[in-house]
């Protein structure tokens, strides 16, 4: 392992095309399970100019009006006006939806997981709420984005919007901010002048920690295009799942490749990844190491994982044999042991679908809690 | 880093129908820069049940039948039968294409990168191709799964299938097979008992190397829900972009989320990643190290990297902070130097749409040649 370094995190605001996707899925999904918990849902989208088309495989005893729930998730995100590019109201919504596959159902019906597949948890100290620096600050600048877009702290900014942030390792931890890249969609009225002073005074600034950053010596590329006014589904198209790094780490560590919006908790893609993120974070909670990462895989139908391993990077405290055995006597790995300890089949997921699944702290988010962090510090004898 | 673990990576097939996405995605590209290597490509590609629907931005001065491609590739694939789920003569073949955003393309014509973004690159000696060991497996299952079906060495197979493999690792090398799941569709009237024994005969054991497989030993899943008649499109919709994991390193070292297929090489996703991997294998194949990472991360815009970091997990032989001015002096890392270098405007990326875009012989992989490895080394002073 490099020491000293720069890496680099992006995330994206709630308006990127992708982003807009990922709700929408997961907005279907929770009007779905709020009636019928036990629905089974994979449900895609894809947005163009003028269209949100939503695809996919859903069985439940639900009724809900899928055209609704796109148009409310389009117009809650704020594109609500042709001449932003794209309209709530007037956009053309397409659906094509049809049941899981009974070939499907009858292996997950009997608790064994939805599909095969790989699925990495990480957790690091560098942060307090145990995630990897980078993907913290990334986030916190789109949060703001939007934040000062709604609350028309400056007036001319519109939905779409990304960041990223590099930011300097010395001995392994966090030491500076090295460089800053937002874009941001606006009004064409506005100068490339305005954009750069009011984002740095009410974006950047603000969300960039005192210690890290020293705003002379950070390169900052501020809407580097020099124009950004077609914006959202016109300007990319978008698609589900296509932000799956956004999502979890913002690169540190390892992803198994799958997405997470839109499905429900029986697919392993989904809840494995939130039951190893839970993991990886209660051993860094509990100073069993100061980096974790975790992987599970499964086979479709079988409900037991295949492998399991805990990695803590030569961080750790006790002999990583010993956090294998940990960790399957602490924490339930079958798909229906994960989802009652986690509480998955509720609503909850259109919140997930935006600024990142993990480091949150709403009560919603069950797997970030470290309430399994004193029990391993017990039994690992520290 | 832990010595002895297990770790698991999968593949799918090209009937897969996020793989039959990827596909027309590269499938349109491909014949756009076939007649105008200059074009502007993003395509992206959803296929459900009886539709398969292409969006995305494309500038160019090609004309091009796309839902001709579109019907090719399915048929290709081996959708032709409505009997199976999928009928590349009879689906419904929508697109809704528009020209890259003027805004972006501003910030592309001068050489700026197509977009912002972090790529990995990976390369270990544990193999002959320096790939890591489970996805080589996985994808030698997928592509034999395939093979049997186009010969007609299994009659009963069918397009869409997956798979994968767990491998055991000590004193970090692999050294032993530990589970295998492999699930491909299949016709109606073959019993699971002839599923086994075919796929056991025919695709398990000639895939397999000898030192580490031992069938009495391996755990096997095959086609572990009991039942595999609905795939493709009909089981599950499809979508580009989403087996991210299956196109790179099967989960070993990071990924940077960008998706590849569809995409023109001015977007670094894509142009980056390669290059990330040809730098990453450079280095592994001059004996500079046994397992070597790259990240490069980019502004919108701008044609220089924002970062570039080379990780070597403490199996480097020369010091890590020389490497990172080795890479800078060696390899180009703007767009353009990118292209040039590693000859990417050409139409060769159908190929690269199944069975993973690293770890290949085909001459049109470019970024797959060790002819960087005796300078590097002697630069290194070895
Ligand atoms: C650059 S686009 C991806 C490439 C695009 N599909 C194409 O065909 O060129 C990716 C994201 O960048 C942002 N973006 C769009 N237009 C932009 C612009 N003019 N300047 C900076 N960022 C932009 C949006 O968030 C968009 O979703
Ligand atoms: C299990 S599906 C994903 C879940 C699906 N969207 C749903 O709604 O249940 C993922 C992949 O598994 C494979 N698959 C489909 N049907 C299957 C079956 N009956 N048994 C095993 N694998 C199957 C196909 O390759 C498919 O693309």
């Amino acid at each position: 392992m490099r020491h000293n370094y720069l890496f680099t995190s992006e995330s994206v605001t709630e308006g990127h095309p992708d982003k807009i996707a990922d709700q929408i899925s997961d907005g279907i999904l929770d009007a779905i399970i709020a009636q019928d918990k036990f629905s089974r849902v994979a449900c895609e989208t894809i947005l163009t100019t003028g269209i949100a088309f939503v695809a996919g495989e859903i069985s439940t005893k639900a009724y809900v009006e899928i055209p609704d729930i796109i148009r409310d998730v389009i117009k809650d995100v704020g594109y609500t006006d042709a001449s932003w590019g794209f309209d709530s109201n007037t956009c053309s919504v397409l659906t094509s939806i049809h049941q899981q596959s009974g070939d499907i159902a009858m292996g997950v019906d009997s608790g064994g997981a939805g599909d095969q597949g790989l699925m990495f948890g990480y957790a690091t100290n560098e942060t307090s709420e145990l995630m990897p620096m980078p993907i913290v600050l990334a986030h916190r600048l789109t949060k703001r984005l939007a934040e000062v877009r709604k609350k028309k702290i400056l007036k001319w900014v519109r939905p779409d919007g990304k960041s990223q942030v590099t930011v300097e390792y010395k001995d392994g931890k966090p030491c500076r901010v090295d460089t800053i890249v937002v874009s941001t969609q606006h009004s064409p009225d506005v100068t490339n002048k305005q954009i750069e002073k009011d984002l740095m005074e009410h974006v950047i600034r603000p969300s960039m920690p005192k210690g890290l950053y020293d705003p002379t010596s950070v390169k900052h590329h501020i809407n580097p295009t020099g124009r950004f006014v077609v914006g959202g589904p016109m300007g990319d198209t978008g698609l589900t799942g296509r932000k799956i790094i956004v999502d979890t780490y913002g690169g540190h560590g390892s992803h198994g490749g799958g997405a997470f919006s839109g499905k429900d908790p029986s697919k392993v893609d989904r809840s494995a990844s939130y039951m190893a993120r839970y993991i990886a974070k209660n051993i860094v909670a509990a100073g069993l190491a100061s980096k974790c990462e975790v992987q599970l895989a499964y086979a479709i139908g079988v409900a037991d994982p295949v492998s399991v391993l805990v990695d803590t990077k030569d961080t750790e405290k006790v002999a990583p044999e010993s956090l294998d055995k940990l960790v399957r006597k602490h924490f339930p790995l079958t798909p229906r042991g994960i989802i009652d300890h986690l509480k998955l089949r509720r609503p909850i997921f259109r919140k997930t679908a935006a600024y990142g699944h993990f480091g949150r702290n709403e009560p919603e988010f069950t797997w970030e809690k470290t309430d399994k962090a004193k029990a391993l510090r017990k039994d690992a004898g520290l």
